[in-house]
């Protein structure tokens, strides 16, 4: 028997996009989070501000959230994660487990909206010290300062004066086994920098990077003011490593344009940290039979002009599943697949029928 | 009274997507398009490859011609364009005027798919000799090129053995009023220059490039293959003009990296040009009433979360409209038009009846 019903597992922006889309085509949607609340990465690692412009994360995120939780036809389980999947294309049984034990959802197709996890800078072949300095953070960790509207290095409390990015940490990296881009951390990172100047206009802070990828409208809305008006200073170069110089960092490596070594001192040094699959993308993908790439996010089987098919019939992806992705490339590629398994399902139906 | 059809204009990728996807959810659709053919740019420019992977474009985008033409519930009209636009968001009319004069098309909501035009490389401020010198073609004039697999001078119909792509033409440029990044002019140009130096083994292929963006997974899928399997010469430089030198081009401008100035002849000279709003996105803008960017782009109303949106209730953008995009951001963005689209007519129906 055919079930009407599309499983959504992952409610961050790609999954609320996902259940909200179907819903609001006519659709059924249960959206399965493993957490206790709704809004993904951006709720949970407390971002500041959206990129391009940085209009605060949360209230934005929030109204996704209420859209979904409001409508009827969407069926929220919070603290659950699938175990198992038994059943066929168009007839799915997940096993759910979240606070009531074990309970199975039947679905006829799924949407994998489980997203990306930050690239751990403490790997060992990363020589920037993140575990062992404190005043070495990575993105995510300056997010949440700038959320607290309080910028400081951790080792003392004091607003930093010196301020740096380092670009392509776990990115554009086959040591580590990361060949790929990871696409938004160009923007972020320039987006934090803006914030950051605006916040402590006396600091100095600065972008080291190999290209700054400030694709489409990024550029003139990021790039351009970075530079023109809050003064962020881009250095193309390759940092090497980052030690200890007295109470400050020592930030070592090539200025690239200059053809040169180069050496600074910072007070607070930010690794732009790229992202890898989320384990959950990584156990769903085992779960459901879909192939992953050799990264692991889940395999867009279909080529560019059809980005949200998976190697199995009735299983969909969106959003950093599939890989690097911003805001606006998740929640269109939400409602890519969220078309795609309503009219999986009813063409199904419409094969019963007819 | 309301209108239960959705008016989409333009017919290539993402006119077509989002077309079929609200076909595929159970909408009506009526979708107009100016030329005697759907398929767009990919079909009118005789494009060569998709980027990343270079499968054949024609069979692709024809896949998704016969999948609107294929179904029921979508209407075509070719060699038609809106003259004028009436009514109110729920219940407009359009003026179609096609082969059998103005006919009106009532429509409950409209989707503008009216994409891109490449800039024009020959525009007083550069100093590139496009309609001066046979031996410069654009990005598009090659696509038609490796289509026919033939890739010759113009001026000779010899094979070129030393060609460069020159990026940013019409992008990136304060001058011209072209500050965006057109996005995906690195990666067709990558990906072109891998498709030459397959055609001519002996060919030395020059990328003279400021930043190298081939984001996310653009970077391992192109950008490392063409450098370290087909040999294509990155150069971070800024080409300041191009002259004749004899039979040849005398490419000049200055090395970044080894901060010199560089003089190099080339056989072929490829202008990798920008996107700009096309014409019939300038106009239908303005017939309906939305409003447009600085650059003349569809202004998306709604932020990175709400991508499709217009300034203007009941109508919607998807696609290089609103910007530059790539084929993947455009069909997943049609197919977030196609949802607010089909969403924004149930809820007027609910309204009516509830």
């Amino acid at each position: 028997m055919s079930c009407d019903t599309v499983a959504v597992i992952g409610g961050g922006p790609g999954g609320l996009r996902a259940a909200h889309a179907i819903a609001e085509v006519g659709g059924q949607a249960v959206l399965i989070e493993q957490r206790d609340f709704l809004g993904g990465a951006p709720i949970a690692e407390n971002y500041a501000g959206i990129t391009p412009h940085g209009e605060p994360a949360r209230p934005q995120i929030e109204r996704m959230v209420d859209l979904v939780t409001a409508h009827p036809a969407v069926q929220v389980r919070l603290g659950s994660g699938v175990t198992a999947v038994s059943g066929e294309p168009g007839a799915f049984t997940l096993t759910v487990r979240g606070p009531d034990g074990d309970q199975p959802v039947d679905c006829g197709a799924v949407i994998v909206a489980t997203g990306f996890t930050h690239f751990d800078p403490g790997r060992e072949t990363q020589m920037y010290g993140y575990y062992e300095f404190p005043d070495v953070i990575a993105l995510q960790d300056l997010e949440a300062m700038l959320s607290a509207h309080e910028v400081v290095r951790p080792s003392n409390g004091q607003p930093p004066q010196r301020v740096c990015f380092i670009q392509c940490v776990g990115s554009r990296d086959r040591l580590i086994g990361n060949e790929y881009c990871s696409k938004v951390c160009c923007g972020v990172a320039s987006k934090e920098a803006i914030e950051i100047r605006q916040m402590l206009p006396n600091s100095k802070v600065y972008i080291f990077y190999i290209d700054m990828r400030m694709y489409g409208y990024w550029e003139n809305e990021i790039y351009w003011p970075a530079q023109e008006k809050h003064h962020v200073q881009y250095v193309k170069g390759m940092i090497t490593e980052v030690l200890a110089k007295g109470d400050r960092l020592l930030v070592r490596g090539e200025d690239t344009t200059m053809g040169r070594p180069m050496e600074l001192e910072m007070d607070l040094v930010v690794l732009s940290v790229g992202m890898e699959p989320s384990p959950g993308t990584r156990a769903v993908a085992k779960l459901l039979g879909v192939k992953q790439n050799k990264f692991g996010f889940i395999d867009a089987a279909g080529g560019p002009l059809d980005p949200v098919a998976t190697s199995r019939e009735g299983v969909f992806a969106c959003g950093a599943a599939l890989g690097p992705a911003d805001l606006e490339d998740t929640v269109s590629s939400a409602a890519g697949a969220a078309i795609k398994a309503v009219s999986f399902l009813r063409s199904r139906a419409a094969a019963v029928t007819g």
